[in-house]
């Protein structure tokens, strides 16, 4: 099959590689029908997470059943599946206390998570390919309706609408309360949408792109631009002065100041600027124990200095870590079938698998309008690069027409 | 009245100071039967948290209440009455919502967080003293059964045991699961006698003090001694290798290696270590914004570089800050009342309010068995210094004779 | 001053009665802006509960204070603000717990519950007046943003609008959910208005009165016509045939069949019927310990028969009970003020006090379009009948002049 | 192999049947050690709930694994194991969310609920035999430390310990509240002892049999036996007139007056007047939507017609239904390792397979002293009957020799 193959920093290519097979009898096979390029694919790519040569990447992926091993009972070939980007046994002591992110038999190495095409997360191969192998189908896979409706939000389900959701859940938002996202990247939009969802009286989110920024919008999120004006600042006075009852970091360990310097700690200070006492904040932004390319020792060993002082002094509760993705996307599916979730608006690109070398270029330099690319597993045949954003064509999900990405 | 007052760094006396009266309509006065001295009455003595001159000490107190305001419609005179160390008005938006600790009214201020005798809490002045004025008396004072019945329990229902009891309440701590605290001083051995409370399978108390470990093991508590074993190897072995669930941080800022030298981070770097991925750590262990006598300039603004990329990475949530004693103290007292809880096992110490500058200085001097001193509001004539631990008493407090304390 | 006083079954009068005046210290005296008339208040009205005759009625009151007693200190001459309709002394257990539905001290007979112009819930003049008393009103009273600004939003925020919001919470509604709600009179629409705020997928209201379910559909709600569908039916089609995950109860113990014929236990029947196992349902539509005009022996003694065997076969929880306002009325303010909220949808009139009899007995014979009954205080000259559901009026709250209730 | 099979109402038979084979790639043959009889099992062996001829019973399970199929990795052969009574897939909704007792797939008649041996729970034979299939064997089984230690206490953990645990949960038990447990069989006894563990103040239990109400104390719990006090009165006094805060339903639709009448709603009315207002109860004891043997027209359709108007007066939440096992084992099973736990204090008998029948006839009549029978499934030559609470040998398991059931 085809799939995209991890060369190297900075070097991906799609090649040819062994389809995969049933290796054990609770395996799925799947053809992807869609599998999305994630911000955090960009560490292993910019060599700030070390990946395997051939590895095939993508871990946002979506398909369709084509096979399944003799222990499989629920999952059924022709299914549409989602597939969280955790792979999980589900029967172990973190799965099945809802901790699918933190699998401790999953991954090889013992380290308790596991994905695919990612590093350390095990030698599972990713999913921007034609076809996924699937452990513990049963368990992993959840069921969408059949057909091709809601694709480009249901493609959402494997990672980044649960990841911007856990952020709120890490935040404890509950109806009524004011919420503070820091990052309108892919993850914090979705924090954002979600805030909102949970009854949220008002989200601010904090950002410097204007097209991300002008995304916000669309779902109802104060967009505070900090290239132009203090969050701080504008957050505080918005709330009588208290600042805002949960906080979502949704940037990451890559903070950077205008100048590209890296400054960790940097977000999570802001955090704790405008989250008020007695305030929450959801960490879904990666912090990593280990970063060589650091730019200080501190910051190579996972530290990462910001005011804890004030953390206590406020009776902040801090929230950590990578989703589990199983614990919320039935919920979130129901709410898109039903009209009440929108996450396809952050589509900003839908390409085939052969583009996927020029996505992830583009991507990385965070161009202009690349908020959110969909590879399309089996097309062949797709006549180019295409930004959905393109004139002529509204941003966002509705007006893309899957077409553009033609099965086998 | 009576009263110990702060004269400066290590200079604490006991002078003549004017009787408290009845300031605002919902005020009580109390005569003060007991006031303890706490470990974070330290900060102030040490220099190391800012006290104006002339403050009367002391916030763990208890007593009878002598006089009530016309507001006061719940409290009677003759009501014998624990003390939260919190000021809290009881109607703002903070203690309506049960965060009595961090009240938006009490202090002047406008630091949204007040209490008696103590930096940055206000102008209350504390019950080290005979008589003590209470703001608010309906909401903030607990009623206790009449008499001097569990009066050493009693007394650390104001402070130590409600915030140990914090501790395990933000790591959250449930049946079955496994605990780690660090620091066996009295809110360490409250937060342990707390987890064992709520149900935990196995309790590990970290220290390198032999005598507070041997009272933690009358709790029922692993007691594990870092002077002499590595404590992530001793817990991580009694655990299969996964570590606890739930870790508490009853240490502080002021964490020391053997030689003196402060390492704030150290701690939490521990507790990181030993809390098993999707963990909580519940810090009660005081960390302060500003810290100007900290040793690294990081740390005099309150950056405590611990190792927060395993904190996202292993999932843990971490709760922070000064507990909300009312949330807690009605429940603790009804435990000790039916002699399921015996936080009256630390005292060490019942001394009379004369003899409090020896006190503090044999405290802040950390000599062996000064685990908790208990001062009398209303002694006048005992006869000098006195160990609950000499020879011929058992340990603890049932073998103390109230009567040593004598009233007026 | 002016107030609707109780008469007898049947019999409500404007009449002259004295000033209310400061009888503690932590009074308040308001001036009355908008009393609504409630649903419960029907129950004394038809002889159903028992009231003493003279009682002013009115619990759903809010207006601006006039004079405040010496223990007061954080409410202020002046202040427009919502008065929860129970009445809370804001220090006792229950209080303090967030229980101020049953507050243990506010009610002279010992009943934990106590409220204004209402039977059993203490000697509490009503709202409907001009002026109204509110004790310990510093704790009770919800400060709101001055002027006449969402006047017909906030005026919910006394009774219905957290009533039904409590509906959903003791439902446990959560984002993704989809519910039920019996009964779309205010507090049904309220119920699923909270239910679409928290973030269910699909909220389902059964009802047979044309108006109320044109309402609900404004709201975003699916509308059942019980009378022309069979709701267990219509619920669980539309569910995949799993039944709803939460039920809200809006009914309470008068529900009959289309011949009149009471059957207190025919909601809760059919709540079990359409939730699915390991379903929520929250009661709020009251139920009675003693009804003396209840058809059978059983119910007269507050006997429900329902179908509680398959409420254990399916693990539903169940939650009961008046709504303690208090929990919820600040953020649900916020929900207003910020633009997500609209309970002033349902307003049907806007009336002078004088026309209350009038309104008490169009809304008692349930007369189409009489949802929803606002009375001015402090109008006297207003002229006459008006329902703002009139021909040139759109139906709902924005369109409606609050000048019609002139002020003096 | 050898198994208890059920012949028809008050008949069981030792016979042999075949034994059981992998059937399923999931599943798992265990060789049982110890399998108990439960209260619940006399509701088919009285007639009371229909069951098949043929039937081998028992659903409380305990062994070791003698097989596995392919598709399990994570259980092993050798493995000694806890069988949970549910059967549960571990891929439903209702299984992924924890609730294992209402899992959507197990039941071959689309009921939502499976288990072993007992009615309407599907066709899987029971373990009161030699062998055991378990289906999903990875998600369902409970490893256990290997030998034969705590072997009476781990045998509680595959239906009584954790469905009394339950209880506690479901009326929401925290630390410093006090408790009413009605029923003092097993599962009363377990939802004391949890209560207890879970940091209950004071725990009271309600029963007429001085033997179980002896037992009761032995965990701490006080005695409350109805057929010499009012419960209602000595619980009131006891908690200064207020009632208790969480109450535990562990009787059913069984309950009845001393002479024999049964009154189904009798302990449900008894828990609303002792629970206070806003208190909860967690119903454990069975009731059922269809129960022909009943007394009434309404209670043979499940109508159990209790004071509902009080329920909804008091602010009572409650929660119902069959312990989903899974949720608590694990946690249970630490706490009993760590000797914080004590379930196996209340067997009273342990006998061979062979002895069933009589024990069967014992244990239904209630007979003095019978509160737990344990049946070895491997043995064969017992000598005879023979309780544990002989002269001779305290009452208790611990001084209860296994070697009394001699493997093969």
């Amino acid at each position: 099959m085809k799939a995209v193959v991890f060369k190297g920093p900075f070097n991906v290519a799609v090649e040819n590689v062994p389809d995969p097979t049933l290796e054990q009898p609770n395996d799925a096979i799947l053809r992807i029908t869609t599998s999305n390029i994630c911000g955090s694919d960009l560490h292993p790519y910019e060599g700030r997470a070390p990946l395997d040569q051939g590895m095939v990447l993508g871990h946002e992926n979506m398909g369709v059943v084509e096979d399944v091993g003799p222990g499989v009972d629920r999952i059924s070939v022709g299914d549409r599946v989602s597939v969280p980007f955790n792979i999980a046994c589900g029967t172990c002591r973190n799965c099945t206390a809802g901790w699918t992110n933190a699998c401790l038999r999953a991954n090889p190495t013992g380290r308790p998570t596991a994905g695919y095409g990612y590093p350390m997360m095990g030698p599972y191969w990713g999913g921007q390919a034609e076809y996924l192998r699937v452990p513990w189908a049963d368990f992993n896979l959840l069921k969408l309706p059949a057909g091709r409706e809601h694709e480009n939000a249901f493609t959402m389900l494997s990672d980044i609408f649960p990841t911007g959701y856990h952020g709120a859940e890490l935040a404890r938002v509950t109806p009524g309360d004011t919420v503070a996202v820091f990052g309108a990247g892919p993850v914090g939009l979705m924090a954002a949408h979600s805030a909102m969802i949970r009854g949220a009286s008002q989200v601010f989110i904090v950002d410097k792109e204007p097209d991300r920024l002008e995304l916000a919008e669309r779902y109802g999120v104060t967009a505070v631009n900090f290239a132009e004006v203090d969050p701080t600042e504008v957050i505080t006075d918005a709330t009588d002065g208290t600042g805002v009852d949960c906080g979502v970091e949704a940037v990451g360990y890559q903070a950077h100041d205008p100048t590209g310097q890296e400054h960790p700690e940097l977000v999570m200070d802001k955090l704790v600027e405008v989250v008020q006492s007695t305030g929450r904040i959801g960490v879904v932004g990666v912090y990593l124990p280990q970063d060589p390319g650091a730019a200080t020792e501190g910051a190579q060993e996972g530290r990462i200095g910001f005011d804890y002082g004030s953390v206590f002094d406020k009776n902040i509760a801090l929230g950590h870590g990578q989703c589990p993705v199983k614990r919320y996307n039935r919920q979130l599916r129901d709410l898109i079938i039903r009209g009440r979730a929108q996450p396809e608006l952050i589509v900003s690109h839908e390409l085939s698998l052969n583009e996927a070398p020029q996505a992830y270029d583009q991507f990385d330099k965070r161009i202009d309008g690349w908020t959110k690319v969909l590879l399309c597993g089996r097309s062949a045949n797709s006549p180019g690069l295409r930004s959905s954003n393109s004139p002529g064509s509204s941003l966002g999900g509705q007006s893309i027409r899957w077409s553009w990405c033609p099965g086998p």
